[in-house]
């Protein structure tokens, strides 16, 4: 049985995928969802109370993991119109036709968090699920993964921040900060150790 | 002979890559620049002048592209302190040890241009090259493209612009339109569509 290797994927990064899962109504519903590859047939995701995949998953208790790159997809799942032609079902779940991979996941344990921010309190559903069939649609598989590209943006605004004025430079910190942070969270060990680098060289 | 498209490259895009030069004193130079593919054998990069790339390709007349995605060279290679070992010289050039890929370019014109912005004017080496070997170190080479990451990010401006403060709103909006700015640069006519999506949901 394949597994979330050979998808491309790497224990403890997270992977900008499309989830979805059916509705109430028996309907299709696709949202945008970062996916932690926990092991070989497990994943950790974070859903938000107030979406469809948050209520979708606490009742039917499994969900599909679309691997893709189709950006006008990303879009349209994000803004709620994904065409219902977009959608397929092979077996048990919706999946997202033309997908790099997909897999359908069962949930194996919920666990409802309260999250504080300056944005104010919202209860997220962190929920671990075991792998089930992983479907490829091509032999070589690009889950996507941002770490690479935040440090790339860092070290854009490293390489600029010595010809900026005080201004800019402030809010190029700002923006390094909150690129350090995506990083850590979505990438791996060599990730990280690269942006604590880049932090060490702005510091000297 | 491989040619660009056999690495995973499309038309009119932008990638980024380590550009490998060779020094006055014959030692390596290693730098992040994007390249863009203009043909199956031609791409187009824009220097700037003070830097050593700048220099060595004005002299040389060529310079070799690595594709890779290890975070540590990206920023090694920024930084200006590119272990001399991580380097190779299978032919005449310089290239990257490990790259997924990499290939020799020989230039066939240069246009210096004076750009001007906000961070005072500057001096640009528009140069069109020619591919020459193609080598691939594995069958499925993944050039880095920032366009589906753009849109990622953008999306999480999008989500988030209604639950935030007015001030939030003004710089979320900024990012946006840096974002966008990006995409159109480095993405396909997709990535460009999907952003525009995205603005005119917001317009709404």
């Amino acid at each position: 049985m394949l597994d979330l290797y050979s998808v491309g994927m790497e224990r403890g990064l997270l992977y900008e995928t499309i989830v979805t899962t059916r509705n109430p109504d028996g309907t299709p519903n696709a949202a945008p969802i970062g996916v932690i590859c926990k092991e070989a047939h497990e994943v950790v995701v974070y859903l938000h109370q107030g979406s469809r995949t948050f209520d979708n998953v606490r009742r039917e208790k499994r969900f599909c993991v679309n691997i893709l790159r189709d950006p006008m997809i990303f879009v349209e799942a994000t803004i709620g119109n994904l065409d219902p032609a977009k959608f397929q079902t092979p077996g048990q779940d919706f999946s997202i036709k033309g997908a790099e991979a997909f897999f359908s996941v069962e949930v194996t344990s919920e666990k409802l968090v309260q999250r504080e921010d300056h944005m104010g309190t919202s209860t997220l559903n962190v929920v671990r699920a075991r792998v089930q069939d992983v479907i490829k649609n091509q032999e070589h598989v690009n889950p996507l993964n941002r770490a690479i590209y935040g440090i790339i943006e860092a070290l854009v605004y490293l390489s600029r921040i010595d010809i900026v004025s005080e201004d800019e430079r402030k809010s190029y910190l700002e923006k390094l900060s909150e690129t350090s942070r995506v990083v850590n969270k979505v990438g791996s060990e060599d990730h990280k150790k690269a942006m604590k680098k880049i932090l060490e060289f702005l510091e000297k």
